[in-house]
């Protein structure tokens, strides 16, 4: 998908929202245990629920993983459903991976690179510390891409991203910078915390115009009203994701029509936002 | 496996060769391609033609998630073949993970716990950039390492890597001095090139007993005596490895043996070494 086409679904549903698919399988409501593939059923369900509100769908890969051969199988049959509402949904593997040049262009084609070669996601995170020929591998990839760690949402941002260096700036408005020379607005976004929106003022001085992807609403304590001052863009040029606020609203029976209940008071509220900036 | 059980495992062998597992389906010899599973069936050769001069055998990750499930498969034979040699081989996940907490206790239990919970590996490379509790999910298994990113041996480690900070100090240099808060010379080790050998003197005033990790031996350049001056220490804490130098030093149906001439070559000269510095 490319920049025009991910503009336009934000339009079309009035929503910037991403809904992470960390689905841990010791969570699923009993009603699903019985089925063949429970985190998969669990998945569909969602997806299901939430399809004409949420314009991003983000797999966390560790979940899947961690469960061996049956996570991975749950997996390729969540990629291959959102892959029958293509032009609707942008789906990302956030898989935080990055290596050196040989390495990162399996994980592009793991990824990035359409069935049956890969799994087809529209953009993976990719994690910024191996530099330049770690990440470009994953730019090769035409309307797919590179989501960059910048200031990520966690306590431990603190330890390595906020430092400043010699001229002043810190390590994740380095990171913005020099990778600015690897790709451009309509194949790199970058991951920054809701819950440091202060800090987009400066984020978007340097990157005017990029996607960002934005985790830590909710359950992280960040304000949707505070990344969309400090970030939206006359494109939005924002995803702002909610994983466990919206996919564990409910452990019960109910959890699919719950989980579109948490994701339709975001999407509101995003609606709300997108007018007020005139984005739509 | 402890750091003392590694230590003697190396003057043991006599050794301190890693063998990097980056098994591409594409450059198996034609004999091994009717087998049932020609990546298991490649590593298993290769495993066993130099059991007795490697310490550490390192799959990488993406060579095997680029395969799918088929690749995941030949990862889970891998590994239970190195299992039978449990107390004589230290098997490495190269995986360079690293997410927030929650997410990274999934890696970890995928990569350390033993089986059936995970695959059993005795160590995974871990990503710094997120920070402590991207990194402390995986020091919570004993016996097991978190092998941290430091100074890479790829082009893309001037980017950031290398980069001082207000403070003097370069980046990896602080993502060592930090990370001292959070594990010991028992269950971290790092990440550094061979191509930067002058900078472990650096490295090795700050951790003078940790393990390294050590890539970039011959096809990158690097220089194993060079190494050994620099970071050798009274117990070796080095691990050098080599992967494509080895695994793929013959296309054809001698693959095995002409890799343990390889191994062999390398092994003597660290034998040479670890007897110049008083280790054996």
């Amino acid at each position: 998908m490319n920049y025009k086409q991910l503009s336009g679904l934000i339009k079309k549903k009035r929503s910037f929202l991403c809904i992470g698919l960390d689905s841990d399988p010791k969570k699923i409501p009993g009603n699903l245990l019985t089925s063949d593939d429970p985190v998969f059923e669990f998945n569909r369900q969602i997806i299901d629920a939430t399809i004409d509100i949420a314009v991003a769908y983000k797999p966390n890969m560790a979940f899947y993983e961690s469960e061996g051969i049956r996570g991975w199988k749950s997996l390729e049959k969540t990629i291959d459903y959102l892959g029958r509402f293509k032009d609707s949904v942008f789906a990302i593997a956030d898989a935080k991976r990055g290596d050196i040049g040989n390495t990162s262009e399996r994980y592009a084609k793991a990824f990035l690179a359409d069935p049956p070669e890969g799994f087809g996601f529209d953009g993976i995170t990719v994690a910024p510390y191996m530099g330049n020929d770690s990440v470009k591998p994953f730019l090769k990839y035409s309307e797919k891409w590179v989501i960059l760690l910048a200031l990520t949402s966690n306590s431990g941002a603190f330890d390595f991203q906020t430092e400043k260096l010699e001229n002043g700036q810190t390590i994740f408005e380095t990171v913005i910078r020099k990778s600015q020379e690897w790709g451009t607005h309509e194949n790199m976004m970058y991951v920054v915390g809701a819950t440091k929106a202060e800090m987009l003022a400066v984020i978007r001085r340097i990157i005017p115009n990029h996607f960002l992807l934005v985790p830590g609403i909710g359950a992280q304590g960040g304000s949707l009203e505070e990344v969309s001052e400090y970030g939206m863009t006359k494109d939005c040029g924002l995803l702002v994701n909610s994983s466990r606020g919206i996919i564990y609203a409910s452990d019960k029976n109910d959890f699919a029509m719950k989980a579109r209940e948490e994701a339709l008071l975001l999407k509101n509220k995003m609606e709300h936002e997108l007018y007020k900036y005139g984005v739509i």
